[in-house]
């Protein structure tokens, strides 16, 4: 039996993976898709790659519509967009996955701190989990509302999360040098995503200052934090660069750990700790992220030099980064198969 | 002794690649450069490739100014932009090479047609010459006002004057099938220029109606007509498409021979129509957009494929297909070896 | 219930997609994969992207080991590999995909000519069924030897099949301009497809003499000749170039029409064609290779230019040029839907 | 008047740059080029873009030849087969620049360590200048053998020299998080390097064990000992990654400083380092390796995240990072302006 789902905001990249995702998803159907009005007005028209599979038109928001549609809504909006629909979703009883940073953080003043825009649902951000299954699957599948986690942000996580909770490295001075496909900045054209920029390019931005760093910290801190509450909180170094693929993140992270390691036990912990984790990957040699790339895996390899860890971690922005985690979690919620229709 | 020039339009691609060539041009200095107000305020914040080279900054159209620093002026102005300035600038007496197509076309009419604007200027469309000194070198010394023209115009032009010029091939029925770098489309961030969707795509645009289809018909249409005004004219059947590559053109083009031809015989004729060009490069190997980015070459290779002459032309677009040919007409007009600063 | 398949040649492009698709095919089951002994143990070696999704060993070549084991085998090999293997695995009852070029041409003598190595197997010839269900829907059910067909091949005759077919066009003097992306090319290492030779670049290669010559003649003329047999041949001239894409084929075609033709009649034609094709895509916009990458449908869109029919087809080589018309023709073989596990 | 130089080993993608830089330089003239047997017998032939600027063949190395020929040598050679000239050379009166990394490590046992070859001249090794211009420039001028210095070396040593040299930085704990063209891998091809594998990835290589390791240690080391011999030796965390783009490298360096910092400062300081480094620019913006692409400049920007410095360094692995410094390296010996044919 299918479970009728809607697409709010339907035009970005995340949202067509999610929709090639679900189209294949034996307990999903695409009851409705919106967009805004001066979208193309059917999803096939906004993706090309989708002519022919989807004939669903796209409508504007409409929260009596998406309710009498569905019972479950996946946002893809832009931050603060979500903001302004979430509550009405919730009020009506449709259970929402939102892709946007909007219920990420937990505290309302730290997002108001890093996205410039006081946070006007306190109700659901008390309600909101993290979605992040690999850490936190017990909690998703009776959620209401899931704030669905950053690229970046599931990146920086995952790989870092055994030393965390495990408690075997230092939480200050972590690294996190990280590079992004450019489907990660959206679909909208500007002046450094335009090709004979972006191309054949390397450069870094957000330095010091990129949203996705308070993500990082927070869910890191209470990671280590779960068996002591008194460990300090993780403050990462995190600088985001572009690179001229089309989708895949590469992290390369720096930690110092308590006690000397090496590099075959840490692969170990790793394994142990994800072992009921289907898409972590721990491989032994350095992961690309065309290896990733298409799919929900994310890779991740362990090493230590001079006494630093270093770990690689590799996941597709718009799968495991984006849209796969979201049908992970819809999993959880709607009682299938975690890896249902993602591998 | 330098000729001082003027930059009118520096934001652009081409002009940017211009500059680069001028400042290492022992016969010119750049003695202005223009834009619009809202663009950056230096030449090198324009173009971070140049910072440390030039410390101009850029100073709003002003027809007096340009004239009085600068007895030459180069306008990388859009299409009809230049029609407003050149005017001005004719009357005080400046030299004018105008990258953009408002000179190009010979009939004010044909330019109404597929610019959709009408023609402001006929007697600056009188007086200009068009610069492709490979098949116009005599005329262009004494040139007031250059139409620089195109780069797949060139491309095909180039690819094709030999057999036009020696009615070696059918005028009708001619194929270009090309292929352009993505520079080419010019530096304002667009939908299908955006970094995700140009990259990893071929797509055609403009079947049957690109700009470049008038003037290549009409430069072949005039050299096949200098032997013998009777000749038919020349109606090439142009199909661009856009290409994950910063630069570069490769066009096919495919003619029927007015009688069996075989590709030495024809590559000598080649070779020999080109002796005196030095940017001509007739090469025995399918040529690459690569070999001749950077630089401005065009290489050229025939074949012939049952019974059909297949030409495989190669250029840099902002190069051989605008700022080097800019050069090479300035150098002709400045009394400089062709190659100055070009090779 | 599932059918055993066999994987003979594991470790190339074409065969890692086909393993992919077959992954999720209800009805599939991989049950052994060979390669050659100097590579990989493991298909998940040899593939990184597969890790986690099948533990599959690979082993050499076994006749017997593949018939105890399958009842059907996709055969990724080389030319003229195929060859070798395919007369005992028919001998032992396994019917045969052949993936490979050795069983598409019809005449043992054009095989030799263009492949440079005498045609072994004439049984095997005259047993082989061309699969490519478009246009030979109803023959390949029963088929015991499937010659699956070329990925230029296929973007060309898609892409010409109405117009022969319906006979709308001249047979000669047809023109295929096609450009492929790399994996087209295979997974061994070579000067040409070196990262820094093959990136930023477009160039042509094979011009006149590539193999996928004869076999889009000779489909194309067979099918010519269904409502007349007196019909000449088609002889196409037909231009390869490699792109700086992963994959991805975009094929410019242009015939001579009979009579005038205009665009949306042609289209109306080319749609009624295809009526019952789920994976062919009648576009009205010029279509792009992404479009189609990662999925098994051809797109296609019809112009008319001067009077010519232009013709702009796209498809992924390593999917409906290979892998996914393969697990069609194992569709239609197994009595599945067509489209199982292709969308 | 030119002074006569030689490129021994030309085939590579440095000695190409190498080349047409010198063909624009008023004081060289490259009187003779050599290569391997089997490579092309012209140095057009080798490299398709210089085609219509170089008439030279290429013949197998004599020292003799090269002797007789040129008065300075530029080795093109992989590492160790430097080593094998290179006496011969010097006994021959010819100064040379070795852009291999025969001649960078000061320790015969380093060496032997890192490149598991024995060093088989330790006179030539007591000779050796490592030339880096900007921390070295005033003992370049007499040198009779340059080791010409690594790409990722210069952009690491160039990006902390000023922290280093001023001891504003801790010296361990120091990370170079770089990322490189593919051309940086040389010309060779690899599975690794093979454009299907390569387009669309980013992977770490080499983590911990990369050449470039030891170079920048001792380099660096050294530099900070200038001032206070007994301070500990430098061990930078170094790890390299592919990156899709033919050229260009970008380091993210991060070092704890002394005392708290600011970025104003830090660049202030860098600006003050550098003010006699035409080739070294300072820039406010993160750098891009497209600023730096196809020049003979290294872009620094400096940022302090969470009181860690953090570095942006780009230059273009093939020009600043080996043909271009060589020429900066050629013009201080020959007693050029050190920026002469190099902007």
């Amino acid at each position: 039996m299918k479970t009728d789902v809607a697409i709010v905001g339907a035009s970005g990249y995340g949202s067509r993976e999610l929709i090639r995702i679900l189209l294949n998803h034996p307990g999903a159907s695409i009851a409705l898709a919106t967009s805004r009005s001066d979208e193309a007005p059917t999803v096939a028209e906004m993706h090309p790659s989708l002519r022919g599979r989807i004939k669903l038109k796209s409508e504007p928001f409409d929260a009596d519509r998406v309710a009498s549609a569905a019972s479950v809504a996946f946002l893809g909006l832009p931050h603060t967009a979500s903001l302004a629909v979430t509550p009405a979703l919730r009020a009506r009883g449709v259970r929402v996955v939102d892709l946007s940073a909007d219920y990420r953080l937990k505290s309302a003043a730290t997002y108001a701190e890093w996205y410039g825009h006081a946070h006007t649902d306190p109700a659901g951000l008390a309600e909101a989990v993290y979605g992040l299954p690999e850490i936190a699957r017990s909690i998703i599948p009776p959620a209401g509302l899931i704030a669905n986690p950053g690229c970046y942000t599931s990146t920086a996580i995952l790989g870092l999360a055994p030393l965390i909770a495990l408690d075997r490295v230092e939480r200050s001075g972590i690294i996190v040098d990280a590079y992004s496909g450019v489907s990660g900045a959206g679909r909208s054209p500007k002046a450094n995503l335009h090709f004979p920029e972006a191309n054949e390019n390397l450069v870094a931005y957000g330095v010091g200052n990129h949203r996705h760093t308070p993500e990082i910290d927070q869910v890191l801190t209470d990671l280590g934090r779960k068996l002591d509450p008194g460990k300090p909180a993780v403050e990462v170094i995190f600088t985001p660069h572009l690179a001229p693929i089309d989708r895949g993140i590469h992290a390369s992270i720096y930690a110092v750990p308590h006690r000397p390691e090496n590099a075959p036990d840490l692969m170990d912990l790793y394994r142990t700790f994800y072992a009921d984790s289907p898409f972590v990957r721990i491989v032994d040699q350095p992961p690309g992220t065309k290896d990733s790339a298409h799919s929900n895996f994310i890779d991740i390899a362990v090493r230590v030099v001079r006494g630093r860890v270093v770990i690689l971690a590799c996941l597709d922005n718009l799968i495991k980064g984006a849209s796969g985690v979201a049908v992970q979690n819809f999993n959880l919620m709607l009682g299938w198969p975690e890896s249902t229709a993602l591998a």
